[in-house]
């Protein structure tokens, strides 16, 4: 026991603190799925149909099979018991009789490298027999359109949709009220009414999907996968193999990338798991690049109609939506996309009343899965239009317009969205203030018609979106195990897993802070199905918050129970002691009364025989939705406004993005240096989906499948940004903070459209806003919106 | 909630439960260190001296360094901050300016493959100067002997052996009593008096010696390896590489077998250390098996004179023992092996007096580790041929006379040892009497003089171990993570290392008995020290015993929570429910209310949230041995008596072993296959000891470092066993459980040398007897017993 008195360490909340992932990213040394090579691993490939709708006559794999080094091939009919996977288990993973997506997987090959395995794939024989194609949601609806699904005769009463199709092409429908429609359209003094579309965007992660399926000898499946959700999938995998699913073991290498893509379960995946099974050897599948253009799922396209009224005064009446979904040829996390659209048509700014009107259809495209936003950038897109244009119409200045609708701390939405901590004005102020946008709208407006082509323009968007889970499944909890070693070296067990988001830093962080450590104290494991405890999975950004508490309950578990030691060893109360810089402190002094690694020691190497092991489950206290699809759905909201300053080359269309400054309400800054970096990536993902981002659908067939034909926003077209966090300090969030994860790539389109509005008074209501669609549009070659999509009675 | 009544499922505890790790190594899969590839591996290997006792005039590593595809090659000189290793710290990996022994390890090279680091050994120049060698333990006591530690000028006071020298070659040396040795032997009516030369024999695991070394971006150490003690070793490798223990993280792959050769860090795992350091690649470093006979450690070699006494009427006066160890160049755990002969001298049978005297000294031979039994073969070889001795000089049935020697429960022994279970009289009647001892012992000592030159005998012998850990470090403890996944799927994460042993099986067992769940329903984690708590380490037969506790605590406490979620759920009391057959029932009707993983979801996905998760520290109440090594240093204490019957073809000197009759006290038996296999295993080991095996150590040069001249028992040698398990429920065991690990290959050798006394009237009393000594023993080629060693004042 020394009596020194040290001075006690900065807390590490709101530090700048580099991933500790960095480290080996940088240094290339980082191993991938792609690193991994097990003993005895085949390599698979699949052929995919290249028709977009077809019968299979017949399939011959026999030259395949003969194939020296190949191991395996299969067909829909090598395994007669296929069950359908995904969202509404319309999808079967090997094609049985026809395809209905140039993506559909019609036979597999295991061999012993790649290059025999395309080899084989070439020696397969496929007959088809072409189907009228179906490439327009509209068209879907038509009575006489082509069924993408048709009904299968004698299939089983209550069978899915994958084995017994259905009479129709809906995919899925649902309408949602709050308030009287009618009431508020009565109450307003202006109506606005535009329709939207929003085309197909991709992820584009550097890490392509992968997987590697293995059972072991005792007939346990062992998944190395880049999967989000691993315990989900776990139960997933499990009713589509028919296992037990405590037998699937589920191991995650370090993912390069997620955006939502890795949701889902995908043909691929189960395929993999058929190889396995059928050579009784790890099997890897690797997409190519062009794969992953072709076969995973894009953001959902949607095209929608939105009325919204307001009174003279500037208080919003009503919201009215219908949208049309094109869901593709089968259903994934796409189709969900309207509920969280929902959430923004009913609750971004007090709306007092609205409908929402949804139907996804069946087409023979591509399909969507989820996508961080997840629907908002699409429902953010009109709604901050309409904001603009109500401002417009009444004269008013659009941050004023928006601060009159803007919710503060303590409101309860139309869809039930309980607003405990909100930050939502103190976003509009700093945005506004911090880019001089008053003073610059006015002055781009004025200027518009003055000078040479080039103009420029400033724009506004907010966004609301979830910031504390969101209560979808059963739970939407996380699970943490903490064990602290002899020598205070911590190892996080958290059921959250890394998908280059920094949970793993600000999950460290947590802890160390708690625990009085240095962030390299601290291992964290979060990979391994079997290991860690459950979570949800990353969605929703809810990392930080609902794994974040559920780090913390276990660090402060461990730290009770080092102070009881401590307050019994140096006989004094818990209460008095803190943990800090390595040591244990009194609280009221700072006089040191052990260091911690030496007082682990004492408390093992003793009577007390004691290891500091705890664990914690965080179940958020949020409720799941009625059937009205109301309720407080989240344990805190996020809200963030972005303004951006563009330049419009009116003789070329061309759109350059010149500065964004965004204000987030993020609870509270964890990492500074994680958020920040989340909320650039976010804005320059908005700023692809604006801007440059757009894959081709063309007759079904994607026409621009690489990064020569697909444009992503490369480093020199990055803008000046000036960040802002608003710290709302969320009573029930770790240390204050909420989810901020997709926020910062929700309000990009729509705050472009605005500034290109600002510089060339012509709103687009469609997107990407390539040169080409902005100068067909500035001159008047695009109508000013495109016509609303029909939707079905 | 069903009604249903089923059945109680058998408990598990007695069962024949198949290793979890059997089908794996069964069908080959199971990935050893040689499977394991990492992406920029290295391969390493080491120049060793070939010369036993030399000045290292010159190094020259520029050619070698000069060939394509060599990383590094080093030298001491490369790592000039070197520590010691070692129990004493007196071996520097890599070595300096003097090889003291054949396989000193002298350059080592980290290359792209195997094939380039050996021809870059071959490039190596070493220039040597002589010196003299000193091969053998009573030479070196003469003053005048060559010095192999000799001090070194200038080094600093308090250095480490390894670093200062000394003047003198003792190692290590002790003087044990208890009682008053003079005083038994006044009231003795019998004293004999034999000396014992106990042999070198290696472990001979299947996998050999292997390490990869990594460090990973952030600079932590990652290291794969074989270690029986991941825990000790983050502290020790810590120590010698100067880094926080915190930062070391050790994998264990699945280990080839091992019996105490893994207990201790040797060079070769440093010198990788320094090669992934100096290359910042990972390395690896697997012993051909040449140099694993050659530079791994062997049983401890021994000479010792053992006075015993005893009255008419057969009870035991006194043992007076003197040993004299060859430690070889450096001090692994082999010089620590008195300690535990100590336990035998002390307190195998009653001895109201004992004096134990030890000395262990350097000289330039290999050097020897902990090995299975730890001593005690060599102790019981020569108390056990006591007993036989002093029965026959009073005309006393070998039986008889060891039952009235033998303890009962509740004794305590001359050092301290306490006896709460001791099945000691049962072990000896069982084993007598299913193998009809008395009645064969009496008629084959008859016919020795009668028949062919063929002569068949009986020996028995008895052994005393350890059977619930031995305190020797801080902590003898183990420690247990359990986690329930939503399918009753258990993580069972100890810090108990499978070695071979079968733990992981019993672990699993010992939960799942707990949890009423099928032994499928475990997954062990068992070898990663940031995922596993903390665990002393594979040794001293405690796994089952420490680890086994530990287990249990983790299930209980899991059981708890279970139960009482059950109890709120069934509105009932805990007590009145029970976990059976993967259900919650009630326990005085056998009624099912629900099925256990329904329950975990409904727990899970309730307004609960309640994941079950649990940990355990189990820490045995042992003590210290006091200054005296006075204490009662176990736990628990395990019992054996061992028969064996061998025909002796006096012709030729040739043994063959017909059958062993073993009895052993294991508490209570938790897997019947997996004890009987260690009881088999244990007796084929010793078997080996007693007959074919030993490592012919000629001047410090290694004769037989291969499986052709080295012999290992193989099948068709291996005897008939009848092996009954004495379950005298420890009440501190698991279950009733002691340890067995190391038992059954200790009364081996002192039975077989009992049962060719007893077929051919000749007491041999060094081993092994191959039938070149049995041979010259029998036609007086050689003293009955060797010169009793010298022993320094």
């Amino acid at each position: 026991m020394t009596d020194t008195v040290a001075a006690k360490p900065a807390s590490l909340i709101g530090q700048r603190i580099a991933k500790m992932d960095a480290p080996e990213k940088a240094s290339g040394r980082t191993r991938y799925i792609h690193d991994i090579s097990l003993p005895g691993q085949l390599h698979a490939a699949i052929l995919r149909a290249g028709r977009v709708h077809a019968r299979i006559v017949r399939i011959d794999v026999s030259r395949a099979r003969a194939l020296p080094g190949v191991h395996a091939v299969i067909t829909a009919a090598d395994v007669p018991g296929q069950r359908p996977i995904g969202v509404a288990k319309d999808h079967l993973p090997l094609k049985r009789d026809r395809v209905r997506s140039v993506r559909d997987e019609v036979a597999a090959v295991a061999a012993e490298t790649e290059a025999i395995a395309q080899q084989a794939l070439a020696l397969i024989e496929v007959e088809y027999e072409d189907l009228p194609v179906l490439a327009d949601a509209e068209a879907a609806l038509d009575p006489g359109a082509p069924l993408v699904h048709p009904p299968v005769e004698g299939a089983p009463a209550g069978a899915p949709t994958g084995i017994a199709g259905r009479a129709d092409n809906i995919a899925m429908r649902f309408d949602y009220t709050h308030g009287d429609v009618a009431q508020g359209e009565a109450e307003s003094d202006v109506v606005v009414e535009d329709s939207f579309s929003l085309h197909y965007v991709t992820h584009c992660c550097m890490g392509v999907s992968g997987v590697i399926a293995e059972f072991d000898a005792r007939a346990n499946l062992l998944l190395y996968s880049n999967t989000q959700v691993p315990f989900l999938h776990k139960r997933e995998f499990a009713e589509i193999l028919g296992m037990d699913p405590g037998r699937i073991r589920i191991i995650q290498p370090p993912i390069g990338g997620g955006f939502g893509s890795k949701l889902d379960i995908y043909p691929f995946e189960v395929i993999c798991v058929f190889l396995a099974r059928a050579t009784g050897r790890p099997v890897k599948l690797v997409y190519s690049r062009e794969e992953e253009f072709i076969a995973s799922p894009t953001r959902q396209p949607v095209r929608l109609t939105l009325r919204s009224g307001c009174t003279r005064d500037g208080r919003l009446t009503f919201r009215q939506v219908h949208t049309l979904h094109d869901n593709g040829a089968y259903t994934s996390w796409g189709a969900t996309t309207p509920f969280v659209m929902m959430q923004t048509f009913s609750s971004l700014y007090r709306v007092p009343h609205c409908d929402y009107h949804t139907v996804a259809v069946y087409t023979n495209n591509p399909y969507a899965g989820s996508f961080r936003g997840y629907g908002n950038l699409q429902a953010t897109f009109a709604v901050e239009a309409h904001m603009d244009r109500m401002a417009q119409a009444i004269g008013m200045d659009p941050l004023e317009f928006r601060r009159r609708n803007a919710q503060v701390a303590g409101e309860v939405s139309g869809q039930g969205m309980v607003f405990r901590s909100c930050g939502f004005q103190e976003c509009l102020d700093t945005a506004a203030g911090r880019s001089d946008f008053q003073r610059k709208h006015r002055e781009y407006a004025a200027q518009r018609d003055a000078g040479g082509p080039v103009k420029r323009g400033v724009g506004m968007a907010s966004m609301l979106h979830v910031g504390g889970g969101a209560k979808i499944y059963p739970s939407d909890g996380c699970g943490t195990i903490l064990k602290l070693d002899d020598f205070g070296h911590v190892t996080l067990m958290t059921g959250a897993s890394e998908i280059g988001q920094g949970s793993e830093t600000v999950l460290a962080q947590l802890v160390c802070e708690e625990l009085g450590l240095p962030i390299s104290a601290v291992t964290v494991v979060n990979n391994d199905t079997d290991i860690t405890p459950w979570d949800v999975g990353v969605h929703a950004s809810r990392t930080t918050f609902i794994a974040g508490n559920s780090a913390l309950g276990a660090a402060r578990k461990a730290k009770a129970k080092i102070l009881a030691g401590a307050a019994a060893r140096f006989e004094c109360q818990a209460d008095d002691l803190d943990l800090t810089g390595g040591r244990i402190v009194r609280k009221a002094t700072g006089q040191t009364l052990s260091d911690l690694p030496r007082f682990l020691r004492s408390l093992h190497f003793s009577d007390r025989a004691e290891l500091v092991m705890t664990s914690f489950y965080y179940e958020p206290p949020s409720v799941h939705q009625d059937k009205e699809f109301k309720g407080d759905v989240s344990a805190a909201y996020a809200w963030g406004t972005q303004v951006v300053e563009v330049e419009v080359d009116t003789d070329t269309g061309n759109v350059r993005l010149l500065k964004v400054t965004a204000a987030h309400d993020v609870g509270r800054v964890l990492n500074r240096l994680g958020i920040e970096g989340q909320v650039e990536g976010g804005i320059v993902m908005g700023q692809g989906y604006a801007l440059t981002e757009n894959l081709i659908v063309d007759e079904g067939k994607i026409r621009n499948p690489n990064y020569r034909d697909y444009k992503l926003v490369t480093a020199p077209e990055i803008p000046e940004m000036d960040i802002a966090f608003i710290e709302s300090m969320d009573g029930e969030g770790p240390k204050g903070a909420k989810g901020v994860g997709e926020a910062p790539a929700i309000c990009m389109a729509a705050a472009i459209a605005a500034a290109i509005e600002n510089a060339t008074g012509v709103r687009i209501t469609s997107l990407p806003f390539t040169p080409e669609r902005v100068y067909r549009a500035l001159h008047g070659a695009l109508p000013p919106t495109p016509p609303a999509p029909r939707v079905p009675a």
